[in-house]
């Protein structure tokens, strides 16, 4: 079986696994106060271009998530974003777990608009009985979304201004980040995440180390005993400096652009195929994941031989499926499920 | 400077490292639901001899506790526990974080009593206005306490019989078990934690691996749904397999147990040598946990070469210290160090 | 000024500030154990025809709601409700604020229907990653719904039968039960309530109490301990009995049957009116909330002289509001109103 | 049966009765919107001659101590009180049902001292692992305490100047803070609780009122929004106008002094019957309560007529009682009370 339903099956980079090896007998302080955690934060400062932010690392998204929203809102505050958002559809309630409620817009491809944000913000403060509704206090999207689409900056850009308008904290959880940086049509860079953004993450678990997300703020507020807050959350790693050293080694001579530019290439190459084959995109985008509505007589042949995840049904003889390369994705393999596809699609015909 | 101050200064023990680089590059399913960590449930489901058992693989152990004790209580109830319990003193409020209280009791040399949970239960039950108060729902304890000390199996099942009088769950912190079923005056054996618990778990990151706790439930009542309880609480590994990996190697061949003999009689040999230099225990001990008392002077003599933790002033002249070996505590380093200590005492006199 | 807006802009009907005065000096005990207490229960349990069911006094709804749904659910669980529900739109989180997630659903004229329930659950349990999502524990309703629509029996018995076959506890709202159960194509008796639903409560605030609710718990389970939770929630009145000797009077001879008969005959009159006038309900009803849409131009000379509650645009030159009568609604001020209604209509034609 | 078993026996004084009859018909604004709750503030704004206080009414004193708390603390901060302290003992955890652990000192007499805010204070920020514990956010203390004693201004200066010292909100909970103004020996007067508190309340359940609490804000950074904190937390009374009555009628014309006064005085003719039958006092006090030890067998013989409060076990023939006295109570009751009293302790010598 060939697994093309995550970017999470295979362990870490070997680059990676290799620095964890070399450093692995040496003694250092724990949770994080250590030099190899003190060196990632100051390249991910250097890569962002600016020295004031604070920087620290957990070990997952969800974990992440509900620590920076946790961190962020006042009780009687909520979280705006898109109905296919993460933290609303795939945490088993993480963030209603830390009090708050998610405010729901719907999504366009997985994206928020700023004019939702501001709409969102101007029925909440026109209400006469406003206090009792739950008061936006964040606005949380993903980059790239769910379903694999891109936020390009002047989008970004929007959406902070009105952020900044209502005063509502901006987080961007980059759990696939890697993926987007190295996208061919994508124009934002780490320094304008941390300059329009409160807060924002980069994703190790999903671009080729063992665990690991790097949360960047840049808001003084938000950061204000920040590491209390980790902990209360189950999220301080006793052995922290494992998150140190691998981070290290992501951001060392471009190793996670590489990464990303192959698994973006390898999911181009299935892209290809499939318009070969006529069979058309779900969501269309440029990144690692890709959601494309295939026959399902042709899906059941694919299935004996390869894993991806269903989706949705689209009509009586059709459904959506995500495909989802990676920086572990074998060119071999991608090579002979392009041509299992086109010839399962012919079979249809 | 050599490092006693705790027993995960390291990475994990070679043996463990070794199994993760032969695993790799496999794909496996995630979350957990991978062959490996089947393999290492179904290793300590032999150990305990239960194949009922249920485990389940988390992080660390602030996570664990705090979704262990959501799992079990209902919202008014609370976890009966020493005011020096690891979630009552070093957990940045965890629990309270998931709604519950933790009902504290004095401990003797970090140990609770049977005595003490019945008195509390009775004093609930018997109060007219008992709904205004906290209702007890569950036992915690850590073996070893955080003070090193070990409960043997009459007290065990002394409080076993009382939570089971009472209808309490009764948990196990298993952080450091390790240590403690290697003890020479240790009488638990896995078995006993499955029979007189109703869940425990096996701490690996304090012996040997880079993380990892292996909750083991008895009870089916907690088990159920628990792996939501896992994902609600940040606690769901992506890389799961990278746990049962682990535990599998931990767990084989007696390695843990070579591991947790050797801290201990790493501490013995310190315990020696703090006897012949005139320096009591601040509390008596047979795990890799020293507590001890020593002249100032001294200390500040050795903490010029060594790291160990603070633990309060005993008198004008004199501090408890915490001494910590672990798996990875190399004996040149010991000798030296009583060496050193000896002579730092003797220069106090 | 004369109020339409609410249904509780007055006090206590005169009836139930009599007993209030007529008790006043008594001594009881508090927070509830009183006689009062014990015989308004005695009284809910008569008019339910079921001796075996729990009945518990608090003070508001919004309190009751959090109680209820913290009391019932496991942390990993949430609730489904329309996304019109109170307990969405117009509590500040509360349900959120214990840590669940509400599982919204659109509803059709406020009201949720049994294949809605089914297809949530159906969903669920046939997600491969169901425990990454909320798990179903508890339907909400209220009837008459938050846009004065009634469920009827058969619907009821729909929505029970899912909830049964998927485990989940059924609860209805009764905020307004008072209104419902006089309206006048009401097929739903207090019987059925106890008999189809595990808790349900009848409002009394808007229904001629100084404040008070009556939660009705015909599940023993979810009975367990709910004492505890109201007092953890910060809903055990101290001076308990004033809500039995307040329930105790608005059961007795039928008040509260007539108190809603008044309501809903009184906004017939202005339904009549409105239709006369040519005016569209926004939403069919019968009892004592009207959901109607307006000229502008009408509501801005109506709005001199009448109180009533915006709801949303309707098109360019009409808006749809509430329109709210109560048991305290004088016949004289309707009649003005309907006349002044179709007077402004006829201005702006 | 004569009841001293607490001082919320009755219903309301009958001044605040008839203040509530005579605008029982009004139509007036929910949820505290309505002219009654302003003037309201405005009186209380007045007795404390500070124009700038926020003022809230909210209905129990569980519930304001939950909100309160709630709207000051950050996630992982914790509320400094006496082991004796109300939230501590008799709320069934609703302070850690909002995520917050109580930070425990020992009481003297049920009063916690500046130098105890200090210490916990001092020992956190000192503590090299601090992140890892609670951060000491608000002290909570009550006056008069749970035993009755009183603070003095000197005491109340110095807690508050160790809260501003280390930057913790400073909150005291006057649920019965009638009787404590009343008391001759008290030196503290509202503007005082006003000028050294961030946040106080004068309690009405207790002192002739059905319910209520009415809360004084003078920290503008606590008053942020704390309507939406109420209304969270179920607290907002729809016909919150009953609040600003019964607060209006209780301050006005000195009505709560002339009660607190009547109880005080009840209560001193209680304690020098007590000297007289050679009864210790358990706690020393000036106010409505008194903790007193009896002999068990004058108490068995008392307990057929009056009710009172059972506190502890003394020793094997004596045990420790609670006797309160109110508004309400009636000095024949007393004078009574008194004769029994010494009858029962002569028989017992």
């Amino acid at each position: 079986m060939i697994y093309f339903n995550n970017d999470y099956s295979e362990g870490a980079h070997p680059l990676i696994l290799r620095r964890l090896t070399e450093t692995n007998m040496e003694q250092t302080p724990g949770y994080g106060m250590d030099p190899y955690c003190a060196q990632a934060a100051d390249q991910i400062r250097g890569l962002c271009g600016n020295p004031a932010l604070a920087v620290h690392f957990l070990v997952g998204g969800t974990q992440t998530n509900q620590t920076v929203i946790a961190a962020a809102l006042r009780p009687h505050q909520g979280v705006i974003g898109v109905d296919s958002a993460h933290i609303q559809v795939h945490e088993t309630g993480a963030i209603e777990a830390t009090g708050h409620k998610i405010l729901t817009v719907p999504g366009t491809d997985g994206k928020l608009h700023a004019g939702q944000v501001e709409a969102v913000c101007k029925a909440h403060y026109e209400d006469e009985s406003a206090e009792h509704t739950v008061q936006p206090g964040m606005v949380y999207l993903s980059n790239p979304t769910e379903l694999g689409t891109l936020y390009h900056k002047a989008e970004l850009e929007q959406i902070s201004a009105v952020c900044r308008k209502y005063g509502l904290y901006l987080f961007v959880d980059g759990a696939r980040m890697g993926y987007a940086l190295a996208a061919k049509d994508n124009d934002l860079t780490l320094a304008d995440y941390g300059r329009l953004c409160d807060v924002f993450y980069i994703g190790g678990t999903k671009i080729g180390l063992l665990f690991g997300e790097a949360v960047v703020i840049s808001n003084p507020a938000l950061n204000r005993d920040f590491r209390y807050l980790i902990k209360r959350h189950g999220g301080m790693l006793a052995k922290g400096r494992l998150l140190g050293v691998q981070f290290g080694a992501l951001l060392k001579d471009g190793l996670m652009e590489q990464m990303g530019r192959h698994a973006n290439r390898m999911a181009d190459q299935i892209r290809a195929s499939l318009e070969k084959a006529g069979c058309p995109l779900f969501v269309p985008g440029t990144t690692n994941q890709i959601f494309a509505v295939l026959p399902d007589e042709a899906l059941n042949i694919l299935r004996e031989k390869y894993a991806f995840t269903y989706q949705q049904r689209v009509d009586e003889t059709h459904s959506a499926v995500r495909i989802c390369t990676s920086w572990a994705t074998e060119e071999e393999n991608v090579t002979q499920f392009c041509a299992d596809l086109l010839s399962a699609c012919e079979k249809c015909k």
